[in-house]
């Protein structure tokens, strides 16, 4: 299974469209780790939904955790976009952010990808690391720090928490009116809490200012 | 491995301490549901974990399924003392309900119970159709309507999904400060949070009101 190439993306040319093969393989495995979670989604799984042979599947990502961390990868124009999404005045940032993240959620590209690590990382030890990363590290830290306020980690990850539940609720578990409520109405429910886990007094949390 | 008996809990008395054994397999189920999720745990796993034979197990509580929701059931002295632990002044309702129900987190017995409620609501039906029931129609909603505030479904859910994304960050995935902070430094970060989700204006999410 393992070619004589490595890592290189270059196939050898023996199979034309091999990058759209290769792209199908990671939709199909959006599709399975959103719809199951990491533990019940299988190479095999996926390889039917792809339409290809497992083989092809192990050829491309070698094991099934290769095969995630792939596959849940956040495209870069989703990247790309993140800093233009959230430009506006600094006293709305927490709506901004709201509305953001569940446009994501609602895009048919991000939907499953997000569903797959949310649903992995309950249960598998490398989507969770990958989940811990975003929250901690990711865009809500730069956030919080460009805030200048004091504990910007805390802050991060607050807004992280109330992100990650609202999407258990609307879109695993799926409590109504949460699941079917307008994405304007969550917007301006959960809005001002990202905004005071950004900007505001955080009471207890600020012992040290 | 159907008794004649049916549902009755009388099992004939031929096996002394038979309240015992059961009581020892939902301890081990709890364990395995939290540290495993409902798709991974097994029947033969909660038996090895409980020292007995799996057929046991499967007498007492038939399926896997059935096994999940019997070591799931909130024990009668906690559910007994919530109405207690939430009483005081209205304007720290938040900073009660944040308390408490990091307290039960925390608590030796409640913690692999809402673990695994957690966990395996990210991947299993029957599960997140109990935490759905949880978050809908739980403590929550009787204190979004003891409010007298419109929208208490709307409200009574948006608390759950605060207190889920904590738990999420808190004791799932483990982020860090979350993860390791005080408890009553989080206590204060979210408690103003499901303050206002109970009792404050949620913006555009009451048109109607």
């Amino acid at each position: 299974m393992k070619g004589a190439a490595g890592g290189s993306p270059a196939r050898t040319g023996r199979r034309p469209g091999s990058s759209d093969t290769r792209d199908r393989i990671l939709a199909a495995a959006r599709a399975a780790f959103g719809e199951l979670g990491f533990e019940a989604a299988t190479i095999r799984g996926v390889a039917a939904r792809a339409g290809v042979d497992p083989a092809l599947v192990h050829h491309y990502f070698g094991t099934k955790q290769r095969l995630f961390v792939a596959a849940m990868e956040i495209p870069h124009d989703v990247a790309a976009v993140i800093p233009r999404a959230l430009d506006g005045p600094p006293e709305e940032l927490g709506l901004r952010i709201a509305r953001f993240v569940l446009e994501l959620w609602d895009s048919p590209e991000m939907h499953p990808l997000m569903l797959g690590i949310v649903r992995s990382a309950a249960t598998d030890p490398v989507a969770a690391g990958m989940f811990r990363q975003v929250l901690a590290e990711g865009p809500f830290l730069a956030m919080a720090r460009a805030t200048d306020r004091p504990d910007a980690d805390l802050r991060a990850t607050l807004v992280g928490s109330q992100l990650v539940g609202l999407a258990m609720a609307r879109y695993i578990v799926k409590v109504d009116p949460i699941a079917s409520a307008d994405r304007e109405i969550l917007v301006c429910a959960i809005g001002p809490t990202l905004q005071r886990y950004l900007t505001g007094d955080l009471g207890g949390a600020e012992p040290r200012a």
